[in-house]
C-alpha cells in the first residue's frame, strides 16, 4: 500500500475518529507517566478527576450510535474483515473495540475509575504497612465490579474469558489452562533437578553499585540494542514501565536498588524491548486503528527476549562484561565472565515475581492465574487470599512469605482493576522463545553477532515479523505467520532445560 | 459561605460543566509542561495534534447552545452579576468566557493552533540562526489571524482592545497607553541620571557558579518564602515558567546560565511568586469558575514582588548573603554584603528583556506594546520589524542589537500567537509596588522580618488581599479593594527613584 491510500468517505470518517481517539488515549498516557514519574503527593486527587474526565470523553466519542452505524456500513463496504488489506483489518479492529466498549455502561466505567483510584491508594498504604486488611474491602469491590463487567459479555465459555480477551484478543481461558498444565509439571521437574545442585555464587551482584554508573551501562546497552533516543527517554519510577505518547515519544523508566545491581540493568533491557516494539510500528499506522501492539503477550515477548534471551546469554556478556568490570572493579575485578554469567542465572525460588529468575518466573504467574480464576468463579474469596497465597507459594516454590507485603500485596495490578493481565507475562515468555528459535533457524550467525555487540539482525527480524504489523493480526494469527505455530510451551521448556543443564551440569 | 453551599439545579449544572472544563484545561497544562521539560525531539508533531484535539473538545463543550441557555437562565436567577456572592461572580465569569469563546468559530481556532505549532518551530530555527526571514511569513500569518480574531469583537474602541482583554479583563488600550505615557518620561529621566554615575561592580555574579549549589540556594530561599513542595516541584526548562495541574500540583522551572549566577536565583524567586499565588487560591474554588488568577498583571505582580521587592532588597540579603558566601566562597568571600547588593542592582541598558534590571525593564515592554499596536493598526509591517526594533532600542535604551536573535527574535510570545500579553509584565511591576506600599503601611515591621528570614506576614497579606479571591474580582476592582486605587504608575516611579538614589547617590 502507498503512504496515503485513497479511501472512501466513510472509511475516512472512521480514520478521523480513530485518530482523535488515539490522540485522547495518548493524552491519558502522558497523565499516567507524569503521575508515576513526577507528580507531587497532593496532585493525586485532581489527577484522578482529570483521568476520569478524559475516560468519559473517550467512551462517549467511541460508543455513539453514529459510530456503530459507520462501522456497520463499512463492514458492508469492505466485505471480508479477515482480508489481508489494512482497511479490512482496521474495520475489524474498530468493530471489536466498538462492540466491547458499547457493552460497558458509562456509570460502570466511572465507578471502576473511582473505585480503583481509591483502591490504588489503599494498596500503597496496605503494602507499606504489610496489612492486607486495609486493601481487602477495596479488592472485594473491584472483584465485584469485574464480575459485573464480565457478565456484560455473556454468553461466554468461562467467566474469565472476557477479561483475558481484553489483554489477549481471541485467547480463551481453556487455552491458557491447557498451556499452563503442559508447562507446570515440566517446570517443576526442572526446578527439582536444579535444587539438588550447588547454586552458583551471585554475591557480587547483590551489592550497592553506584547509581550513576548503573545508568551508564544501562543506557549504553539499550543504545546498542537500537532504542531510539530521538523518540524516547529514560526516567526513574517506583515500578519500571514503558509508555508511548505517539510514535515519536516512547518512554521507559527504571529504578536502582541498593542491594541488587542486576535489577535495574535487566529491567532497563526489558523496558527497552517493549519500547523498541512500539518504536518499530510503522509510520503508516500513526493514529491509525492498527497502530498498537498485537497483545500483551506479544509485547512481553519482546521485553523478555531482550532481557533474557539476549541479556542473560553468554554471548551478550562476552561482549559487555569488560565494560561492566571497568565500571565496578570493586566487585567484579576478580570475577570471571563465566562465573558472572552463572551467577546472574542462579535459580532461586523466591518471594517476589519481578525479581524471579527464568526457571521460577512462570510459577509466580500460575499462582496468580489460579487466584484470578478462583475469584471470578467464586471458589476463592478475597478474605482468604493471604492464606491461599502463602500455602500455594510453599507448594509451588517451597517458600512462605513472612508478611503480606512480600506475598499477596506485592503486585499493583489488582488495585488498578487489571484482572486478567498476569497470564500474558507467562505467555510472553513462551512467545519469546518461539520467535527466538525461528529467528536463529533463519539467521544462525546471530549468537556470533551478539558476541560482537551487534543487534541489527535481531531488531530487524522482529521488525519484519512482529513490529511492522501493529495489531493487524491477532496474536495467534501473528504467531502462525511468524513461526508456523500458535503459542506453545515446548520451545520454552526446551530452552530452559538446555540452558540450565549447562549451568547446573544436570 | 460554607464549604459546600447548596445551589440550584441549574447552578449545579454550570458548576459541573466548569469543573469538567477545568479538568480538561489542566490536562492541557500537563501536556504543555511535559513538552517543555521532558519531551524528546520527535514527540513534537503528535503532541501538537493532541493539544489540538483537546482544544477542540474544550471549545465544543463550552460553546454549545445549551450552555448559552443555562447561563442566560442563571443570570435571570441570580439577578445582579456584580453582587458580592461567589455564585453571582461565578455566573459573571462564565458568561464573559462563554461570550468570548462563542464569538470564535472553531475553524479559526483550529487554524490558529495549526499555524502557531508551525510558527513556534520556525521561530526556534530562526532564533538559532538569527535569521528573521525564516520566521517572517509565519508571523505575518499570525498577525493576519489575530486581526481576524480581533474583528470578531467589533465594535471596539481600539483594534487592540480585544487582545488586551484576554489577558487583562476590563483593561483598555487607552488605559495602558495613558499609564505608559506617564511612566516613560520619568523612567527615561531616571535612566539618564543613573547613566552619569559610575556603575557598581557586578563581575562576581557574572560567573560560572556550580549548578548543584545554585539549586541549593534557590530551593532554600523559596522554601522559606512558603512555596509548598507537597504541592509542587522544580525542574529545568529552556524558559522558566510556572504551571498548575490543580490546586495540589503547581510546578515551576528554572535554568542555570554558565555566565550569570543571578539569572536562576532571581527567576526561581519570580516563578515561586507566581506559584504561591496559585497555591494560595482557596480550596473552595477548586474546579470552580473563580479558581484562577485575576489577570496576568496581578499574576506578574506576585512574581515581581518576590523577585524584586523582596529578593533584590538589602534586608533580604542581610539574611541570605552569608549562606550564599558559604556556597560560593571563590567569588564572594571578599565581597561585602553592600557591594553585593549594589552589584545585583546595577542598572545597565541591555538587549534582552528577561535579563533587564528594574530600572530598564519597562522600556523593553513599551517597545513591544508599540509594535503590537502598530501591527494591529496596520501602521507597522511585519517585514519592517527588525529595523523598527533596532532603531527603537537605540532610541529608548541606547543600545542596538548586533543580530535578530538578540533583537526582535528574542521572545517566544508572538510565535505562540500571544499578541496582547506583553503589557501585563509592565503593569505587574506597577501593581507589585502598589501592593507593597499598602502592605508596609499596615505592617511596618515587614522589612525587619525579612532581615530575619521571615516571610509569613508578606505571604499572609497577599493571601488575604489577592490570592483568596481567585478571579472573583476583575483586576482593577481587586486593586481598588486591596489598595484603594486602580493601577497607577506613581508608586513604582517613587520606588525606583528612592532605591536608585541611594544605590547611585543621585
Amino acid at each position: 500500500m502507498s503512504e496515503k491510500p485513497e479511501v472512501s468517505e466513510k472509511m475516512q470518517q472512521l480514520l478521523d475518529l480513530a485518530a482523535e481517539i488515539d490522540d485522547l488515549g495518548r493524552i491519558g498516557a502522558v497523565l499516567g507517566w507524569d503521575q508515576q514519574v513526577n507528580m507531587p503527593p497532593d496532585g493525586a486527587e485532581e489527577r484522578g478527576m482529570q483521568m476520569a474526565a478524559l475516560g468519559k470523553i473517550i467512551h462517549e466519542k467511541f460508543t455513539s450510535d453514529e459510530v456503530g452505524k459507520l462501522i456497520a456500513d463499512l463492514e458492508a463496504e469492505v466485505g471480508d474483515l479477515n482480508a489481508e488489506t489494512d482497511e479490512a483489518r482496521a474495520v475489524k479492529v474498530s468493530k471489536r473495540a466498538y462492540e466491547k466498549q458499547t457493552k460497558v455502561p458509562l456509570p460502570l466505567l466511572m465507578e471502576m475509575i473511582k473505585i480503583t483510584t481509591m483502591a490504588h491508594q489503599a494498596w500503597v498504604e496496605a503494602k507499606s504497612k504489610s496489612d492486607f486488611s486495609i486493601f481487602q474491602p477495596h479488592l472485594a469491590k473491584i472483584v465485584d465490579l469485574t464480575k459485573q463487567y464480565a457478565d456484560l459479555f455473556k454468553p461466554y465459555d468461562h467467566v474469565y474469558d472476557p477479561l483475558l480477551d481484553d489483554y489477549e484478543p481471541g485467547m480463551k481461558t481453556a487455552d491458557v489452562k491447557k498451556i499452563f498444565e503442559a508447562l507446570r509439571p515440566q517446570q517443576v521437574e526442572l526446578l527439582q533437578a536444579i535444587a539438588e545442585k550447588e547454586p552458583p555464587d551471585n554475591g557480587f551482584i547483590k551489592q550497592y553499585y553506584k547509581e550513576e554508573r548503573q545508568e551508564i551501562i544501562g543506557r549504553h546497552v539499550i543504545t546498542r540494542f537500537g532504542y531510539d533516543w530521538q523518540r524516547g527517554r529514560l526516567d526513574l519510577a517506583a515500578h519500571p514501565f514503558t509508555t508511548g505518547f505517539g510514535q515519536g515519544d516512547i518512554r521507559i523508566t527504571t529504578r536502582y536498588l541498593k542491594d541488587d545491581a542486576g535489577s535495574a540493568l535487566f529491567s532497563t533491557m526489558h523496558e527497552a524491548g517493549h519500547a523498541m516494539y512500539e518504536q518499530g510500528i510503522p509510520a503508516k499506522y500513526r493514529r491509525y486503528p492498527l497502530g498498537s501492539a498485537a497483545s500483551l503477550a506479544i509485547h512481553e515477548s519482546q521485553s523478555r527476549l531482550w532481557e533474557n534471551l539476549v541479556g542473560r546469554s553468554k554471548e551478550f556478556w562476552s561482549f559487555f562484561y569488560p565494560s561492566l568490570q571497568m565500571l565496578f572493579p570493586e566487585y567484579l575485578a576478580d570475577v570471571s565472565m563465566m562465573d558472572f554469567y552463572r551467577g546472574i542465572n542462579r535459580v532461586e525460588p523466591s518471594l517476589i515475581r519481578v525479581e524471579a529468575d527464568e526457571a521460577t518466573y512462570n510459577m509466580h504467574i500460575m499462582l496468580r492465574l489460579e487466584i484470578e480464576i478462583g475469584l471470578m468463579e467464586g471458589t476463592v474469596e478475597v478474605k482468604d487470599l493471604p492464606d491461599f497465597w502463602n500455602s500455594r507459594m510453599q507448594e509451588y516454590l517451597g517458600v512462605t512469605p513472612p508478611d503480606d507485603a512480600q506475598g499477596v500485596l506485592q503486585d499493583v495490578h489488582w488495585s488498578d482493576g487489571n484482572i486478567g493481565y498476569f497470564s500474558t507475562y507467562a505467555l510472553g515468555n513462551l512467545v519469546s522463545v518461539q520467535l527466538w528459535d525461528k529467528m536463529l533457524a533463519e539467521n544462525p550467525n546471530i549468537p556470533d553477532e551478539i558476541a560482537q555487540g551487534k543487534f541489527d539482525s535481531i531488531l530487524g527480524w522482529m521488525h519484519e515479523k512482529v513490529h511492522q504489523y501493529g495489531c493487524k493480526y491477532e496474536p495467534q494469527e501473528l504467531m502462525l505467520k511468524a513461526t508456523g505455530s500458535k503459542i506453545t510451551p515446548e520451545p520454552y521448556i526446551a530452552y530452559l532445560k538446555k540452558k540450565y543443564s549447562e549451568i547446573y551440569d544436570l
